[in-house]
């Protein structure tokens, strides 16, 4: 696309400004580098997944462990490795043996220029709770493998969104052979 | 979250508006009211993905076929099921015998308000070479879903970014036992 003119920023607020290119207008972060998720299992086949009230769509939504790279200045830079070993642990108290790469993707592609990176953590060890930075208001629950399905669909019936990132992590784990 | 201030609009673009709410700042489509993505599978055990550049992203993306509802004013007020319809056959050429909700979540919880709501698309019929709408360069593949991974791999190895909703919407149909 060589004839794409340059873009322009329409308004820039503090975490998030809007962009213009061409006749596209999309959405980018104004401090984050690049944004993680962490398909978490337990020993026990549990997968870890985090619950908190989203202002965007104004609802609870359960998700995967997830966070931003470059977001806390303070340890930037680091790696999305490590950004996901710290969020993993900051939003579920659980600390990765071992933090592996799966697969990166754009979140929604015609809105915004987010790349989401897939991480398979294993080898879990409970250091605390979890729930996240004093900011952040995170229920952390962990569904059985076997029972995810039932138990997504059940909250979905309460009204809790359901964040499709789960479904595609652990297709992406399942299919790295791991579980 | 009933301490939570009214959203105030920072930005208003053609498409897209800048929102803050307390100390949140998510994006917003000005126009449309739901986006939508098929799982459209053909008689083959083929599955119907789409390519195009994505300026957000700067790159080409594969992804399942989608759309946005409410965008086209002269259909409005449109179902998210015709709107499935609609986005297949133009994106695709393929019209379906059957378009099955799947299930609804967000895409990015923390940047945006978009919901997107997957259907699954049986009974293809092949009516014309798709394409999109005349401000879209799309092309059309259909990798047999036994040969998907080891294709999708090949093409992110080759630069080409891929949506994982791609993957939920997979994880989806197999869950409801349609394939």
């Amino acid at each position: 696309m060589n004839d794409l003119p340059p873009p322009t920023t329409l308004a820039e607020g503090k975490y998030l400004r809007l962009v213009a290119r061409g006749h596209w207008e999309y959405a980018e972060r104004t401090t984050a580098t690049g944004a993680v998720a962490i398909v978490a299992m337990t020993d026990e086949r549990r997968l870890v997944l985090v619950e908190q009230f989203r202002i965007p769509v104004g609802a609870p939504v359960i998700e995967l462990p997830a966070g931003l790279a470059g977001d806390v200045i303070e340890v930037e830079p680091e790696s999305l490795a490590a950004t996901a070993r710290r969020e993993l642990l900051e939003e579920t108290g659980y600390e990765a043996a071992e933090m592996r790469l799966l697969a990166a993707g754009p979140t929604s592609a015609g809105l915004s220029n987010e790349v989401v990176t897939f991480f398979h953590a294993s080898g879990l060890k409970k250091l605390h709770d979890g729930g996240g930075d004093p900011h952040e208001q995170i229920t952390v629950h962990e569904p059985t493998l076997d029972a995810l399905d039932a138990w997504l669909q059940e909250r979905a019936a309460g009204g809790t969104l359901i964040d499709p990132k789960i479904f595609a992590g652990v297709y992406l784990v399942k299919l790295s052979g791991k579980f």
